[in-house]
């Protein structure tokens, strides 16, 4: 007799067929004994849909109104989900973000939740209801609806889990858990059983966008059990917990981007708080810098290289050009066609040579590395884009296999 | 400088066009200093579209879900129309029924306000801001979503001015005010500059969709200045207000009602509380009865002949037949081609020659008067469906012209 929140994204509720998959998955468990919360996103497209709208009107509408427009479209899931479960013969009620408690700080469109009064979904399920929860929104201390961005619905998900002190949190999604590497293009990738927050959050940073990072982050932070499952199969998913089992692998999962740009700047002087300007001329623009390398001098200069992701390129380069002076450097080079292949584990902290293996299933198979990146649990390398595919392979199966 | 709350419907927001129509208006008022509430119906189609989105899933999906369902409607529009006065560079916000502290009681889809705490909406108006309410909804106490059934949106208006001590409450809908007779049908039917709650009140009831009963009934009961006029030009509309000059016209408009079926049933006994009986039957199911006209008694028989709204009519007829024995009569007959004819206005109650002229004009066009029915401020007359039109015709210009 476990209390569960359990999550269905947008493609799970899609059309009348999909919603009631859904409503079926969820009275099993019900009848199991378990107290279900369900949270849903908005079915399909319906987002795309009203944003369409939005724009038709307004290129630039405020962000409070946005939200009030986009809400709607869990506000709808979440009643079709519960006539759905009503049409099985169960007790069910619906919660929009303000009606289930959850507040959230003011910021319109990428608020971020503030706390929840369970009070209500508490009293609900006590009176024996299938509680469906608007995912994606709350309320702030305005009474205005507010919106939690990309991820918001895992995130309102793990967030209730927590609130609640849930026993499981399952994220429903269309892939049924955690590969160790994208299947589409590792042909031995496979599924993992577990693996830990840290690591998840390494993979869900890398590119695999299977959980988004906040909600990993929130799960971590509150010590939350998070599945990840397929609502299209009955297999077993991917638990996402604290401590893993380190000794069994070394390297949890493999991941690889495309969306990735190299700039270098050739020639900056070589004195303290060259790097500092560069990169808090970045920050300014919100363009995240990934991986740096430093040129050793040679006489009074050096080069600085970093990669930003391939969307940000222009922006990061009319911003650097527009400061050329301030920064002092002679001039810039850059590339598109580089991409980032990361291996993360938790294991690897404390086994140096995994590094020297990563870098020799490249060599074997014949490709370059331009630059390195490494943390406790993850060592990154960029390479051509064109080698890319094959990379992902080969470091894929030397470690995984 | 006064306080104005307009209401505009489905069609007037239908897209993104009208709504920037509906948008311009507002500023208009707004610049001329005006405080400007502004309810706004559900786009279009999207009440039907949701509504078949429901039915794919349940046939009878529960009223509490059917509320959180429809209510999307409303927020979308309030959501768009306030993105188009902020592309117009106007202050704005929009409140849903909860934000905008409009509480019901507690039934479901067909929801009666109860009260309404302003406290926000005058907060926006200090403010300055353009305030666009969503129409139709509300909360109950259980803090669920409900909506307000048919010409839920008018009601909202008339009651939102009710409780803002509004100036005015301005219904926008796609005809231009309320006319004399259906000019669609009656060719010299003309605009009224000014009718009565309780003339209103008739019409409405008698068919002229142009205002909701509820909400008319409202806005006598609050004495609230409404104006009926179209989004679609700037004409002046039609006011409704408590009185009117009645010495100046005697009728105020003409109706016709095709949805009528006549049932008689033959020989009932000639005791008292068999009218009771049969009415009684009809109150049980939720069926109105209309006009009614008892025989004069033979021997110890009489028959009872009264009209019921036509899509009702299979339900009563089957009503009746369970319950021949109990009420006590040897047969019922029943016709569908019938239609109603009714003259409405405040000057009638003083002018007994009235009733005669309308009886004079079906006269001289040869049409023949099946049941009469009176009240202080109407007279209708049920004629065979073929006659309805030129019924119509012919009363509205014996009286109005």
């Amino acid at each position: 007799m476990a209390l569960i929140v359990q999550k269905y994204g947008g493609t799970s509720v899609k059309d009348a067929e999909r919603i009631f998959n859904v409503a079926n998955r969820v009275v099993e468990y019900y009848d199991q004994g378990h107290s279900m919360v369900v949270v849903v996103s908005a079915q399909g497209d319906t987002t795309d849909e009203l944003i369409e709208k939005a724009k038709e009107i307004n290129e630039k509408p405020s962000n409070r109104e946005m939200d009030v427009l986009l809400s709607t479209g869990e506000q709808i899931s979440i009643a079709l989900l519960a006539m759905a479960i009503e049409k099985l013969g169960y007790p069910v009620i619906s919660l929009t973000g303000w009606q289930a408690g959850i507040h959230t700080y003011s910021k319109n469109t990428i608020a971020r939740i503030k706390r929840i009064d369970t009070e209500r979904i508490k009293r609900e399920l006590d009176k024996k209801n299938i509680v469906i929860v608007a995912g994606f929104q709350g309320i702030n201390k305005y009474d205005d609806i507010t919106t939690l961005g990309s991820g918001g619905s895992d995130t309102t998900a793990v967030a209730l889990a927590a609130a609640l002190h849930a026993d499981l949190c399952q994220i429903y999604t269309d892939v049924d858990g955690v590969y160790t590497a994208d299947p589409r293009v590792v042909k031995n990738a496979y599924k993992l059983d577990e693996i830990s927050y840290d690591e998840m959050l390494e993979l869900a940073t890398l590119g695999a966008n299977v959980l988004h990072n906040r909600s990993v982050e929130m799960a971590k932070k509150y010590n939350v059990n998070l599945e990840v499952l397929s609502s299209l199969n009955r297999n077993k998913g991917t638990i996402v917990k604290e401590v893993v089992n380190v000794e069994k692998m070394l390297v949890r999962g493999v991941a690889r981007d495309n969306d990735v740009a190299r700039i270098s700047l050739i020639n900056i002087e070589d004195k303290p708080g060259k790097a500092f300007l560069v990169f808090s001329l970045m920050a300014k623009h919100n363009i995240n810098v990934d991986i740096t390398l430093q040129s050793i001098g040679r006489e009074d200069k050096k080069d600085i290289s970093f990669t930003v992701a391939e969307h940000n390129l222009e922006e990061a380069l009319k911003a650097l050009q527009e400061n050329k002076d301030v920064i002092g450097f002679e001039d810039i080079n850059y590339t598109k066609n580089v991409s980032k292949v990361s291996i993360v584990g938790a294991g690897m902290a404390s086994n140096p040579g995994v590094a020297a293996m990563m870098f020799e299933a490249l060599y074997d198979a014949n490709i370059n590395i331009h630059m390195i990146s490494t943390s406790e649990i993850k060592i990154s390398v960029l390479i051509d884009e064109k080698d890319a595919d094959l990379a992902y392979n080969v470091v894929h199966d030397k470690f995984m296999l």
